[in-house]
C-alpha cells in the first residue's frame, strides 16, 4: 500500500495538480511502453459508467455496435488524400507476424474510416439499405510525440459511430444528433458544461466536409475539446465506392458520418469538477455515489459489532435504492487516513459512524463540496443521502457553469483577446482568415475553439485581429486548448 | 440487400454448413486482412449479451475491470521459457511507430501475462494488497495459419482475468472458481452442455502449472474448448519479480492465475444449437428473442393498421415484461421470406398476426425448435410468449445433453476408442504417456480433452492404448476437436 502525499495545490500549478492527482487517485499507472497507461480499477469504473450510459443513449438514437478488425493495411490510407495527410504521420505499423515478414504492412487503426468505408461498399446496393447506423467501442494507437494520461496517449478506448445516409440532409441531421447526444451526455451525467459549435477549416477532422465539437472549460480556463461528430460527405464514399441504387434507380454515393468520444472524457471530468483536495465524481458517473467509513478503534468488539450491523443495514439500504455505496471497513488505517483518501478520489458524499454517533442515534454526512459536516438522524440517513445525491450533480454543473461565466467574456480588440485567452475564453469576431488564426496562435498560443452553433451574431462587428468583416455569422470562441 | 439462399445441411456437410451460415445469418463478414473477420451487429449483440452475463459473474465473485495496453515489449516475452516457447510464433510485431523505426518491437498482445505481471510486481508490496483480483475485456491477435470466424481467428475479442494471492491454496481456489462461472454460464445461459476438466500436460496453457477446461461436444461429435482457467504457480511471479511481505515479515511469491472466454464462444452456440435450418439462439443470449411478422398484404389500409396496432401494443406489453422484441415491418418482402430469414437467425419465438388472426382473436406461435404453429388466443399471448421463453432454454439445454449422452460413452478397448471417435467422445482409460496420447492423435486425430474433475474412476483399468496401469485417477475424455 503506497504512503498517502500531499497533492500540489490546483491554484498553485495546475498542471502539476493532474499530472500527481491521476496516479495518486489510483486512476491510472504508466506501462512499459511511452505513452500507453494502465487504467487502473478506478479508472476503469468509470469508463464504464460512461461507456453505459451512451451506449444506451446510442441504442435510443436507433444505433447498433459491431466490430471491425484493428489492422488496416496501409493502402487504405492512401485512399483518400486528407485523410492519409492527417493520419500517417501517427500510424503504429505491424510489418511481421507469425514470425514472418508480411507482404503489405498493416496499420493499428487510429480511426477506423477506411476499413469500413470498404465494408460499407460492400453492404450498401439499393437506398434500401440505408441507413447504416453502427457504432464500435475499441481501442485506437495515435502516436503522439508528446503525452499526458487521458489526454493525449499513444492507445486511448473510444467508440466511434460511423453512419451512411442516401442524402445529405439526413447526414447532417446524424452528425448534429450525435452531437447533441455528446453535449447532453456531458451536461446531464458529467455535470461538464460545453459549447456546442463547428470547427474552423484547419482544425477538421482529415477528410471531413464538417466537423462539430463540444468545448468545455478546464478549471484552469483552458479549453478540452471533449467529443466530435463529422459530416464526411462523399469524400470517404467516393475512396471507397459506397454507392447504391437510389429511388430513382440511379446510382448514386453514400452520404457518410463518424463520431467519437474517448477516454479523454475522464481529463474533461478531473479538470472540470477537481480541486485542491483532488477529484470531484460527478454522482451519476461516479464509481462510488457514497462511503460509509465505520468508527471504531481500540479492542470494543461489541462497539464495533453494534456499528458494523448498522452500517451494514444502510449500506444494503441504500443499494436497494439503486445507490452505488462502498463500506470502507479495512483494518490498519486511521478514519482519517481513510477519509483523505475518498476526498481525493471524489466520492460525492461520505457517512462517519461511530459508538457515540449510534448512541446519539446520527450519523455525520460529509458531502465533497462543503466544508463542514452534518450529523442526521439515522432514521432518515437513507432518504437525505438518496437526495443529496441528486442535489450534488445540480450543485456540481451549476459550480461549473459559474466558473465558465466568470471566465468567458466577449472581446471587442486584439489586446483584450491577448489579456483573456491568458484566464479563460474570449468570443471575438474573427476574419476567417487561416493566417490570421496561425498568427493569433503565435502570439498567444490561443485558437479558435469553435464557431457557437449558437452564438453572439457577428453582424456590425469587425475582426479583433484584422479588421476585416467576419468570416462567420457568429463570434468565434478563442481559447487556449489541451 | 443480398438474396436469401439455401444453406447446405448440417447432416451433408457439417464444415460447409458452418462456414456458410456464418456469413447468413449475418454474424460475420471477410474484412480485408486474412483471418480476421468483422463481427456484424447480430453476432456483436449475442457477443454484447455473453458480456453482460459473464461480468455480472466477474464482479460478483469480486472482481474489478481495468485496461492494460496492447503493445508489450517483445523482451517481456522472453522471461519466462515456457510462455516464449508457446507466443513467439504467432505475434504480430509493430516495428515502425510515428514514422520511425522503434529501438525495440512491440508485439500486440496475444494475452498479457507478461505486462500484467510487470504491473503487479509494482502494486504488491505486502500481504495486505493481495488478492488482486482484476479482469479485462480487450481484443488480443494470435497470428494462426487456418482461420474460420470465431473458432481460430488472427483477431480475437475476450475477457482475461488476472489473479494474484498469497498462498497456493487461494490461487487453486480461485482458478477452479472461475471454471465453475464459465460452466455455470455455458449451462445456465448459453444452454450449452460442458465437462468440466483438467488438460494434459502437453495441452497446457504456455508457463501454467495447471489448466482447467470445459469442453463442450459439437453436433457432429467433435470438441470445442470453450473457457479456460490457469493456475500460474509461481512461474510468472518469479520471471516478473510480483513478490511480497508475508503475514510473517518474510519476502515471498505470488501465486497468479489466469482465465479467459472469448468470441469461440459464439462458435459454440452455434455448434451446439444449429441445425438444417440455420442458428437456434439460447433464449437468455439472444440478440431477439420474439420476433412479430404482422401479416397485411396488398392494399387494405385499414387491415394494415389494426394488424400494426395490435402488434405495436404485444410488442409494448412484453418489452414492459423484459423480453428483447422485434417487429419486422420491413415493406417489400413477403412473410415466407422474413420467417425463413428468422428461422435461420434462430429467434426462439416467431408471432404472425394477420387480418385474418385478428377477427378469430388469435396469433399463431412458431417454436425455433418445433415444427408446427400454435394458435394463441391473444388475451393469454404475453404470457404463453414468456412462459415459453421459459421453457426454451430447458428443452435447447436438454437436447444438448440428450445429443451429448447418445454420442459420448466408455470405451474399453483401442478399436472401441477408434470408432468411437469418428462420431463422439470417448472415456477411456489412458496411461497418460504424451507418446501414447501423440500415437492416437496422429492415428484418429482425437485428443485428450480433459480429465474430468468428475469422471469414472480409473481403478482395475489399463490403458486402452499400451494396456499400462492409468495415469490418472479417472477416466479420460478423447474427442476430435476445433
Amino acid at each position: 500500500m503506497a504512503k498517502q502525499q500531499g497533492l500540489t495545490p490546483q491554484s498553485t500549478d495546475f498542471s502539476a495538480w493532474y499530472n500527481e492527482l491521476v496516479y495518486k487517485a489510483d486512476l491510472v499507472d504508466l506501462g512499459p511502453v511511452r505513452g500507453a497507461f494502465v487504467i487502473r480499477p478506478y479508472g476503469y469504473a468509470l469508463w464504464e459508467h460512461i461507456q453505459r450510459e451512451l451506449d444506451t443513449m446510442f441504442k435510443a438514437t436507433g444505433h447498433e455496435n459491431l466490430s471491425f478488425p484493428m489492422l488496416i493495411p496501409m493502402s487504405y490510407f492512401q485512399r483518400e488524400a486528407q485523410h492519409v495527410e492527417g493520419f500517417s504521420p501517427e500510424l503504429a505499423v505491424v510489418t511481421h507476424a507469425g514470425g514472418q515478414e508480411l507482404d503489405e504492412p498493416l496499420a493499428i487503426r487510429p480511426t477506423s474510416e477506411t476499413i469500413i468505408g470498404e465494408l460499407y461498399a460492400k453492404w450498401v446496393q439499393s437506398y434500401r439499405d440505408l441507413p447504416l447506423l453502427y457504432n464500435q467501442w475499441c481501442n485506437v494507437v495515435r502516436w503522439e510525440m508528446r503525452t499526458r494520461p487521458f489526454l493525449r496517449t499513444t492507445e486511448f478506448l473510444w467508440q466511434e459511430g460511423h453512419t451512411a445516409h442516401a442524402d445529405e440532409e439526413e447526414a447532417r441531421a446524424e452528425t448534429r444528433q450525435m452531437l447533441d447526444v455528446y453535449a447532453t451526455f456531458a451536461e446531464q451525467f458529467a455535470a461538464v458544461p460545453v459549447i456546442r459549435g463547428e470547427k474552423t477549416e484547419g482544425e477538421r477532422f482529415a477528410g471531413a466536409v464538417q466537423t462539430l465539437t463540444i468545448e468545455a472549460m478546464m478549471r484552469d480556463g483552458k479549453a478540452l475539446q471533449s467529443g466530435t461528430s463529422h459530416y464526411l460527405g462523399t469524400n470517404f464514399a467516393k475512396a471507397f465506392g459506397i454507392t447504391f441504387n437510389d429511388v430513382h434507380n440511379q446510382q448514386a454515393f453514400a452520404h457518410t458520418t463518424s463520431w467519437g468520444l474517448s477516454t479523454r472524457m475522464i481529463g474533461a471530468i478531473i479538470m472540470s469538477h477537481g480541486d485542491d483536495a483532488g477529484l470531484v465524481m460527478p454522482p451519476k458517473l461516479a464509481p462510488h455515489q457514497i462511503v460509509i467509513v465505520p468508527i471504531a478503534r481500540g479492542n470494543d468488539e461489541d462497539a464495533k459489532a453494534l456499528v458494523g450491523a448498522e452500517v451494514d443495514r444502510i449500506a444494503a439500504e441504500l443499494r436497494t435504492a439503486g445507490v452505488r455505496v462502498k463500506v470502507d471497513d479495512r483494518d490498519g488505517m486511521s478514519p482519517g487516513w481513510k477519509f483523505n483518501e475518498w476526498e481525493r478520489k471524489g466520492v460525492p458524499l461520505r457517512v462517519e459512524l461511530g459508538p457515540k454517533d449510534l448512541a446519539a442515534g446520527t450519523a455525520l454526512v460529509k458531502d465533497r463540496l462543503a466544508d463542514d459536516k452534518t450529523a442526521v438522524p439515522l432514521s432518515g440517513l437513507v432518504e437525505f443521502l438518496v437526495e443529496g445525491l441528486g442535489g450534488f450533480h445540480e450543485r456540481l454543473f451549476q459550480r461549473a457553469l459559474d466558473f465558465r461565466a466568470a471566465r468567458m467574456r466577449e472581446v471587442h480588440s486584439y489586446d483584450e483577446l491577448v489579456e483573456q485567452v491568458e484566464s479563460g475564453f474570449a468570443i471575438a469576431t474573427h476574419c476567417g482568415d487561416p493566417a490570421s488564426e496561425a498568427a493569433i496562435q503565435e502570439a498567444t498560443k490561443a485558437t479558435v475553439r469553435c464557431i457557437p452553433l449558437d452564438g453572439v451574431p457577428a453582424e456590425g462587428s469587425v475582426c479583433v485581429h484584422t479588421g476585416r468583416p467576419s468570416g462567420y455569422p457568429v463570434k468565434v470562441v478563442f481559447a487556449k486548448a489541451y
